[in-house]
């Protein structure tokens, strides 16, 4: 039976995690315990004989260094690389740069989880003229003008997809084991796309960063084991509560 | 005038470097001096205002990893990477783990020199179960029974010009800067194609490590500046001179 190899992990810990700010698409790097986070998670494709044969990152460098420091300790340095921006973390519009908890605090609990959870809503958008406007960046200049300035998970879904079609699946049908390092709501978006989520169940969805989570799919690219497994599963479900959490006080 | 821009950078100093052994295809890592020529070589390109738009490797970790050092130093970590084993370190044969200066000793300067620099005269084949061959490795595995035992420049140079045609002039032609991290024989074999450099003559042309080296291109792919221009060349020339005493004594 036909069944592709799907690897999804989520960068680690950058210097914002830290400092508890919606981050989005400034390009903050990872710290100390996202870089370890990411060699643990090659260490764990090692563990589990789960070596891809092409990494698939953002163009985000939290998301690249991942790739990067993963590989190196799988030994596998040396496979062959695609970047996209439409596996960038979803813009957080006006929010990028602000502090998770002050947000809160200022918006109160509804507001917020509507931004932070909301399939359909995004925040307002961010002006072109802020620091954390990604506008004029030249790694986004095929983008011209239609250069995001805020996203709900729909948009980044809407984004994500056509990628998956045009690129992913076709690396997954060539047989190829493939690995995709890249964010919290990207990753969210390509598993609701691949266990069918409701819009609503969605809301509800953490993928703790640094552990590998591997989806066996068949020739349609369903899963053969929904869900998908992790390869440390003890650490990704006290890790998905954690995120659950974040921004409370 | 058309004007395309290309990169060569050499990759730093490895393992085994320091412990003067031959090591063509055998995958060893940079030491600490080669990853700080790395991260120089990405702060000359700033310097200088030269930011690629893809990064060419070979399939070898010490160039691989000079790319992603060299390119996070740029803050280039988001372009697009491509890996090809045309671009990798000529294979020396059963010189491969060999002691060069103990290869001196014992096989005299001249055949060592023949080994070293003629064009057209391989090391004897390095034997398939031998600790240092590549044969089996998954990197090289669309290479089947083909993957090298030996080579000279002429091999090296014969394998990497398909690539340059194929994938390395098609970038330049759409205008895009390229950043080409490779070793000391698979670059000497491109200069050899730009500069149109004898069989005799190349013996002598010794490539710096960790210096970009910067060549301007016209339409067929020919130089403006023969001979290119090292980002640093005061730095450059005191290297030339060292590579071109390596393994005497």
């Amino acid at each position: 039976m036909t069944s592709y190899k799907l690897i999804l992990l989520r960068h680690g810990h950058s210097e914002w995690n830290a400092k508890n700010l919606f981050t989005g698409w400034v390009d903050v790097d990872l710290n100390d315990q996202g870089r370890r986070e990411a060699v643990r998670g090659g260490e764990l494709l090692v563990e589990h004989s789960l070596l891809p044969d092409i990494v698939y990152t953002s163009r985000q460098k939290r998301a690249v260094n991942t790739a990067n420091l993963t590989l190196a300790a799988a030994d596998r340095g040396w496979i062959d690389v695609k970047r996209s921006w439409r596996l960038n973390e979803r813009h957080y519009g006006a929010l990028q740069g602000k502090d998770k908890a002050q947000t809160l605090a200022e918006y109160g609990e509804e507001q917020f989880m509507i931004w932070r959870r909301s399939f359909n809503t995004p925040p307002p958008p961010l002006p072109d003229d802020s620091e954390f406007s990604q506008v004029g960046d030249p790694r986004y200049a095929d983008l011209g003008d239609s250069i995001p300035r805020t996203e709900c998970l729909k948009d980044v879904l809407e984004r994500m997809l056509p990628y998956w079609e045009s690129d992913i699946t076709v690396d997954l049908a060539a047989g190829k084991t493939v690995l995709v390092t890249a964010h919290g709501n990207s990753l969210r978006a390509v598993v609701k796309h691949l266990d069918g989520i409701s819009d609503q169940d969605i809301a509800a969805l953490n993928i703790p960063t640094g552990i590998p989570l591997v989806y066996e799919l068949d020739e349609n690219f369903k899963p053969l084991n929904p869900g998908g497994r992790y390869l440390d599963p003890a650490a990704a479900a006290e890790a998905i509560k954690a995120v659950a959490n974040q921004g409370k006080k």
